[in-house]
C-alpha cells in the first residue's frame, strides 16, 4: 500500500524528484560519484547552484534588486540574523504575533535592540491571523517581521499588510504554494524543509540593499553580504539540499509554476475543510474560517482518546505524521505541495469509516 | 572505468555506504517514505541519531565528560560560535597559524577580544607545523586553538601540544583519521564534509562545563548549550547528512575502527610520498617531511604548464580532484578515509607514465 506522509517537516516530497535523485544518487552525470562527492568548486555544481537560483527566480518572480542565498541553520538561524544585520539602533523592530515560530523570531531579536509587538492573536491561543490593514508598524521601523502560515496553529495570511518599512516575512511553511509579489517584501526565508527539500537550509530572498546595514563586529557567516557576495559559496554549502531544491522546483515548473500549485493547493486544502465542516461537529477545526492555512490542517476530535486512536489506526491505513503537535495536540494534516490529492482522498475516507465506528 | 574521487571536500564516501544510501533512499526501513522526508521527532530519525551519537563516542572514545553534537553551517561557522561562547574576558584567546583556516579561525575572534599567535609558520608559506613542545599558551588562557590538518598547504600535527588551557582543535580534514585522545581536548570540531559524510553539519565534541563560559546575550541557535540540552534537536537538524555520518561511522567500525583506518591511512601516504621522493625531482613536496600531511598530499611539477596537463590527463585516467587549490596551486591529492589503496596505485601508475612521456 502506497504511504501518504502528511509530516509538517521535514515532509514528503515529490516522488519523481525522490525516484530521480535515487536513480543518479552514486553516480550523477556520468561523472562516476554522486553530486555529494562533488566538490562545491566544481562545474557540476555550479550548474546546480545556478540551475536552483534561476528557478527559484522564476517561480517566485524575484526582481533583480533582490539576491537569492542559502543560508544554514534553518529559519532559526535567521531569528537571530535578521536582527544582528538588520536592526538599526534606536528604530523599533516591530512583529505581529500569530505563534510559536513568530514569538521565537521576536524573542532572539531581543537580545540585540528594542522590540514591539503591533498585532498578536496570543490571548485566543492563536486561532487567528490578526486583521493585516491594522497592522501599521512604523514607517522607520528597522523592520516589520510576520510569519505567513503557522505551523502548529494551522492559521495562514491570506493576504499580506501594505507598510512602509521593510517588511520581512518568514515563509518557511507556505514558500512556493501559492502567489505573492515578492517586491512587496524586503526579504523572504523559509526553512527548506516543507516545500522546498530536504532539512538543512533556509532559502533567503533579500533585498541587496538591505545587507548594507551589517555592522562591522558581526562574524562572517552570520553577515547576509557574505553570501550575497560569494553566491552562497563563502563556505561549503549544503550542496546536496541545494541539489535536492533544484529537483524540487523543477517539479514545481512542470506542475505549471505557483498559479498551478496554488489552484491545486486550494483544491486539496477545500476538500479536506469541507469534511471536517460536514461531520457534525464530529471533527472540528479550531482555526477561524477566515484565518485557516491551506498548508497545516488542523482540527480535533471529541475526546483525546479518539484522537490517540485516530492517529493510530491512520498509520495502519497507510498515513503517518497525522499526530498534532507536542504543543497544540490535536490532529495535524500537513498537506504541502508534494502531498496529492490522493492523500486527501484517503485521509477524508478514513475521516468519514473512523467516525462512523466510533 | 571506476572514478577515483582525489576532491578536498566535499569528497568521496564509502562505496558500500553510497549504496546502502541509494538503496532505502525512497523507502526507509519499511516506512513508505525516505528517511529525508521523516520528521526529526519520529522514532525512525530518534534512532538515527542514537545510532550516530554511539559511534561518534565508540571510535573517538569520547569521555562522559564531553557531548557530542551536531550543528549547522561548516567549521567556518565554528570559527564565530567559539569565541562568542568560550571568551572569556580578560583572558586571551590564543592561537597557532599553520595555514588558511587557522588564519581564518583567529580573524573571526578577533571580533570578540584579545587574540595572540603564539606558534605560525606564516613566514615559511606554511610549509610546517612548529614544533608542539614549544608551544606554551597561557595556563589561564580562554582557550589555544589549533588545526590539526592543513588541507590547503598539505601539512599535519603528528603530535598534539600538552597545554594547562582548554585545547581546542579543528579537525575538519583529519578527523577519524587516526587515533588520538579525546581526553586532552576541550573542544575538537570538524566539518563533515571530509571523513564524516557530506557537507552542511559539523561535528562537534565538546567539555560540557566548558558551554556554561557562555555569556547571556548569545543567540540560541549559536549557544553551545543549545545542541547539548537538545541533544541536537531544538530545531530541524540536517537529517539527512546525520542519517550518512551514521553509515560512514558503521563504515568505519567495519573496518576496525580508528587503528585500522590510521594503518591503512598510513599505507596509502607512505606509497604515494615514496613515488614523489623516488621521482628524481620531477614530483617534489613543498612541505617539510616532518609535517606531511596524510590526508592532503600536496606536490608539485617542473611547470605550471605541466601540472595543468597532469591535471587535464588525470582526469581521461579516471582520477578527479587533483588540481590543487586555488590559493596555493600545484597538484593535491586528498587521499581521505574512503579513497580505497586502488586509487593510490592508479595515481601512482599515471605518475609514473606522466614523468616517462613529459
Amino acid at each position: 500500500m502506497k504511504v501518504f506522509n502528511f509530516n509538517a517537516g521535514p515532509a514528503t516530497l515529490p516522488a519523481v524528484v525522490m525516484e530521480r535523485a535515487q536513480k543518479e544518487f552514486c553516480d550523477y552525470k556520468g561523472s562516476g560519484c554522486g553530486i555529494m562527492e562533488h566538490s562545491h568548486r566544481h562545474k557540476l555544481f555550479d550548474e546546480v547552484l545556478a540551475h536552483a537560483n534561476e528557478n527559484v527566480r522564476t517561480i517566485l518572480n524575484v526582481p533583480d534588486t533582490h539576491s537569492i542565498v542559502y543560508i544554514q541553520g534553518g529559519a532559526s538561524m535567521q531569528f537571530a540574523m535578521i536582527p544582528m544585520n538588520l536592526y538599526v539602533p534606536g528604530k523599533k523592530m516591530q512583529f505581529a504575533d500569530t505563534g510559536t515560530w513568530s514569538s521565537k523570531a521576536l524573542k532572539e531579536a531581543q537580545l540585540f535592540g528594542e522590540c514591539e509587538v503591533i498585532a498578536s492573536s496570543k490571548a485566543d491561543k492563536y486561532t487567528y491571523i490578526p486583521d493585516v490593514k491594522a497592522m501599521k508598524p512604523d514607517a522607520d521601523a528597522s523592520f516589520f517581521h510576520i510569519t505567513s502560515n503557522n505551523t502548529i496553529y494551522g492559521t495562514q495570511y491570506q493576504e499580506f499588510p501594505e507598510v512602509e518599512c521593510p517588511l520581512i516575512c518568514d515563509m518557511s511553511s507556505d514558500i512556493m504554494s501559492r502567489q505573492f509579489d515578492m517586491s512587496k517584501f524586503a526579504m523572504v526565508y523559509a526553512g527548506a524543509q516543507k516545500n522546498l527539500g530536504p532539512s538543512g537550509l533556509a532559502l533567503v530572498v533579500i533585498r541587496k540593499d538591505l545587507a548594507e546595514r551589517t555592522p562591522a563586529n558581526v562574524p562572517t557567516m552570520l553577515r547576509y553580504s557574505t553570501y550575497i557576495d560569494s553566491d552562497s559559496l563563502y563556505n561549503t554549502p549544503p550542496t546536496f539540499g541545494i541539489y535536492m531544491l533544484g529537483l524540487v522546483t523543477d517539479w514545481v515548473l512542470e506542475q505549471g509554476g505557483l498559479s498551478a500549485i496554488e489552484a491545486i493547493n486550494n483544491k486539496k486544502a477545500a476538500a479536506l475543510y469541507a469534511g471536517i465542516d460536514a461531520s457534525d461537529g464530529y471533527y472540528s477545526s479550531p482555526v477561524k474560517k477566515d484565518s485557516r492555512s491551506r498548508m497545516n490542517v488542523v482540527f480535533r476530535l471529541p475526546t483525546e482518546e479518539l484522537e490517540a486512536k485516530f492517529v493510530k489506526e491512520s498509520i495502519a491505513a497507510g498515513m503517518i505524521g497525522l499526530k498534532g503537535h507536542r504543543s497544540a495536540g490535536g490532529i495535524r494534516a500537513s498537506i504541502y505541495n508534494a502531498l496529492p490529492m490522493e492523500g486527501i482522498e484517503r485521509l477524508l475516507d478514513f475521516m468519514a469509516e473512523f467516525k462512523k465506528n466510533n
